[in-house]
């Protein structure tokens, strides 16, 4: 097993990786921006490196600073978190070439599914349903045309970079194509330095179905129940549950089947989620898959017993899954409330600031709270708004809904606004309680009839 | 169901049960004393009411001023918590009279089983194996001799209305009989106003094995896995784990079976927990009944899910259990380390005070936190010294242990002295790694030892 190991993160996972490194008796190193000095993952560590600026691109984006840390610390791994390098094929292989082991899958894999385009192809080829769309990137409008006539408007112009919810544009006729096209492009040039676009068919009313994998090197997979992440805002979860409340026993089974048949025909080691949309039929299509840890693995930590960063580390180190698909039978219900900085009233604005006052009601069964801050900790502007994920686990759905609601209700966040009231307005709304919510439910219901009476102070 | 509950108790317990109402959507009515009037559990319910100085017979004690309160705010129950008034016959007979819910067992039982010796008896009656000793109480020193002959010294003269480890003696010859009679009745006399003492054997090398039980109007009894309590420092227990490393599922069933049976035979309602004492041959011996709900039923909540406190408020509401035998199955294992202000390094003398730091470390799976305080609380000198119940459930014991440890060593709490690092030296000592303590076993192996290095700063 590892000595010691990197935390190339910051905030609530930074703190959840140096905990679980420290429940394994690994010593854990931080790095962070000179923004993040007095932050609680800093504090936790065993030691701690200042990387660089503020901006990202300066601290945990800059892959040689963090690797030179890890080589100056004597690090042996770097678990890179969710988001900023997590994702980075390049990375990965830098971190090979420095003999430091990657906490992931490894970089061809990585390199793969980044590519949502060439991911599509090797799903299809692993026999994962996919949906109608271009085979492959589209180089020019013309094709793009033809594509979009055969399956049919509206379609999605996505680039082949992309993820979370940038480069993607809805087009609903072929008039609007063109200038779609163009402008999807430049985005993705911009944005990801790579303007493959690539066609797909927009699936309407469909909820948005994911499911994780864990895989060591010794061909032992495992697939956690499924996650309901329709909850939705700008492309951005919300809320997150599991199991489904519509998926049945055998639609779980199904899936499972899956993806642990994909994920053994592409080799696929450490953990993985794959994200599939699901039409009314019950359908299901591969969207794309996250080579990472998602920020939402806390519910599937929850119902099935299986702690998801260990088990991360263990495979890591070249060890055996210490449980089988056995273990991920799915127990109870859990649900997850992302809580942000920001003004739901003022269009979801980061609200950065110092959280003067901060008052978490852990206690009683089933609550867990993976927070990186503390009272007097500062919100910076650089990053993300998430500032703590509100999980509740019970036996059913509609018992743990209604310990959510307490909850969001005893909850005392001073100093900074946060969505707060949002997400009780949510766990309210007719969608959300019979469970008949798709991935455009939050904007087109939720949001939208509310923004007349944005004046009112009612969201 | 009830639309307003009373909650005659104060701090952790308060809160826990404020929130179990919430969770039941019922409103909670707080009363407290002039001490507690900055408390959480005051700030938490929906209305309070101030019944008194600080002093427990001025406020939590006093029965007239607490029916008094329930009725002003028009309250249907009153939960009593633990110690105050949970085992008092009288306040529960008095609730009664005053149509006033009182959610625990009825007053007979509670009568029958606050007189130890009476207890004993009937339980020998219902089949439970009890420790040898008087048949009741034992009116001179003349008696208990004779039956201290016949049993064999080391002998406990206890008496039969104690608990909580007053009014307890140990007689190891017959030559200290007579004023150890002498003085043990007079302390009982004080204490409970009340001197009657019965004699038992001094079984020694034993472990404090409890099983509570939950059962309802309709005779549906349900038991949890036990509990080994032997952790104790001063007859107060310290750390609490569920299950007992040493009890095969076999020995688990047998004592459930015991349980059970004589909760149906005494016509036993609502939730009370059976002590043991279990010997090294793992016999096991009747000790008392705790008619009330417990400080540790957390791990219990936490092995099988069920939310005790939750149970307790349907059955007073005359509701069926909603689950029955199968949801009490054993899940993993749980510990809870009660953390007290006080000092290990001076006798664990009381550390009143103000919290003036907090961080206590949530987040990660199976941690909770059962506390009454926040940041800025003022730990009050007139009651207990606890704090806050650290709990961990995980997949086996040590993993569990492991991640207490971490806990331990992560949480931080500032203005006053507590047991956090004594809570560590159990956890990492021989004795309890191994599994194999006694109810001596901290006092005697963890403690004495000790004592000589005070001087050094180490407990």
């Amino acid at each position: 097993m590892f000595k010691k190991v990197l935390v190339a993160n910051r905030g609530e996972i930074a703190v959840q990786i140096i905990r679980a490194l420290h429940d394994m008796n690994i010593i854990a190193v931080a790095v962070y921006s000179s923004a993040d000095q007095d932050s609680l993952f800093v504090s936790l560590a065993d030691e701690a490196i200042k990387i660089g600026g503020p901006q990202p691109s300066d601290s945990y984006l800059n892959m040689a600073e963090i690797i030179s840390a890890a080589n100056l610390t004597g690090c042996e791994a770097i678990h890179p978190g969710y988001g900023f390098l997590s994702e980075n094929a390049e990375f990965a292989a830098l971190c090979a070439e420095c003999h430091i082991k990657f906490i992931g899958p490894n970089e061809d894999i990585i390199q793969l599914m980044g590519d949502k385009s060439n991911a599509r192809l090797a799903m299809k080829k692993a026999g994962v349903p996919v949906i109608p769309g271009s085979d492959g990137v589209v180089s020019d409008v013309k094709d793009a045309k033809q594509i979009a006539d055969e399956i049919g408007y509206p379609i999605l112009l996505k680039s082949a970079a992309g993820g979370g919810g940038k480069g993607i544009r809805r087009v609903d006729r072929s008039a609007d194509l063109e200038s779609a096209f163009l402008s999807t492009q430049q985005e993705a040039r911009i944005s990801y330095n790579d303007d493959d676009i690539y066609v797909e068919k927009l699936l309407t009313h469909t909820k948005h179905i994911e499911m994780q994998v864990i895989a060591d090197n010794f061909g032992n997979i495992v697939y956690l129940p499924e996650r309901d992440c329709s909850l939705q805002r700008n492309h951005q979860k919300v809320i997150e549950e599991s199991p489904c409340s519509e998926i049945s026993p055998n639609e779980r089974q199904y899936l499972g089947d899956i993806v642990t048949k994909a994920t053994r025909s592409l080799h696929y080691t450490n953990t993985g989620t794959f994200e599939f949309l699901m039409d009314r039929e019950h359908n299901f299509y591969f969207m794309e898959m996250n080579t990472r840890l998602q920020v939402e693995h806390t519910i599937s930590e929850e119902v099935t017993g299986i702690e998801l960063i260990k088990a991360m580390i263990l495979v890591a180190a070249g060890e055996e899954l210490p449980f089988g698909q056995d273990k991920a039978v799915l127990k109870g219900y859990a649900i997850e409330c992302r809580l942000n900085a920001e003004d739901p009233y003022q269009g979801f604005v980061p609200q950065p600031g110092k959280i003067t006052h901060l008052y978490l009601p852990d206690g009683s069964l089933g609550v867990r709270f993976d927070s990186g801050i503390v009272q007097g900790s500062f919100i910076s502007p650089f990053y993300d708004s998430m500032i703590a994920k509100v999980i509740v686990h019970l036996d059913d759905r509609q018992t743990a809904v209604n310990k959510m609601n307490r909850i969001l209700t005893e909850l005392e966040i001073g100093g900074v606004m946060t969505n707060q009231d949002f997400l009780k307005v949510i766990l309210h709304s007719d969608g959300f309680i019979s469970g008949e919510f798709d991935t455009s439910y939050l904007e087109e219901e939720i949001l939208k009839p509310q923004e007349v009476t944005n004046g009112n102070g009612e969201i």
